[in-house]
């Protein structure tokens, strides 16, 4: 976060409701040495990890197996100039248990764009951080997930 | 871009027109080296470079003054499962040319959070890139820009 620049810090608990009120986030990584962003449908598991599923051919899964990435949603009303965005960082991993990835097939998320062979990923939520735009004041109080 | 997984990669110019689209992307860089996604408002200069405008003592100038950052913007219908996204990866740098932040004042983006002292960053359309999500075939031509 960034302090005093007109927004205010969300506790973890206020980031994964607003996260779990959103299909739609981007997962954040590095690509050839360059930063990489890719908009992904996902859900929150019940400990609050984010959910992905992709190929299991795609490029996203070699990108990010194994490696501490950053996933962020966000909702902005630019009218407004109100909103708020959480990122979540932690370490992504293709999930391989069977059970699991069955548990996640029943209750994960589908994919957009179906293929074959699909595996889930999964971001542990190490670090959880939000902020709401409270430049706004007279939108301040607002509940900005709606 | 990740190519196979179904989405199409888009032109240059495609991606220029969608940006001009929207009010608000995504400024990503590292902090304390950890991914770090920021949403904010910006427009594009002539160019094609993204202007951001912000306080000149927040963390993010000093985080992604002279850096090479990307900047995704993105619209997603997630009922239709149809989208765009688009990001401009190239260095970051705060305007310091007086005559170019007189033109930037008059012509760039506006304040959502106005400070007292406030700068213009620019960031050079170096590599832009972009993907349409064509998995909802009977959505595909569709002017997802609206």
């Amino acid at each position: 976060m960034y302090p005093n620049d007109g927004f205010r810090e969300l506790e973890r608990q206020e980031c994964l409701r607003l996260l779990a009120q959103v299909p739609v986030g981007r997962i954040v990584h590095t690509r050839q040495a360059l930063p990489a962003v890719l908009p992904v449908n996902f859900c929150l598991d019940g400990d609050g990890a984010v959910l992905l599923r992709t190929s299991a051919a795609s490029e996203l899964v070699r990108a990010v197996d194994g490696v501490v990435v950053a996933f962020e949603a966000d909702e902005v009303d630019s009218a407004a100039h109100a909103g708020w965005s959480v990122v979540v960082t932690g370490s992504a991993r293709v999930v391989t248990d069977p059970a699991e990835h069955a548990r996640l097939v029943r209750t994960g998320p589908r994919s957009w764009v179906p293929s074959p062979e699909e595996v889930f990923i999964r971001i542990e939520p190490e670090l959880v951080t939000g902020r709401e735009l409270v430049g706004g004041r007279s939108l301040y109080g607002v509940d900005l997930a709606h």
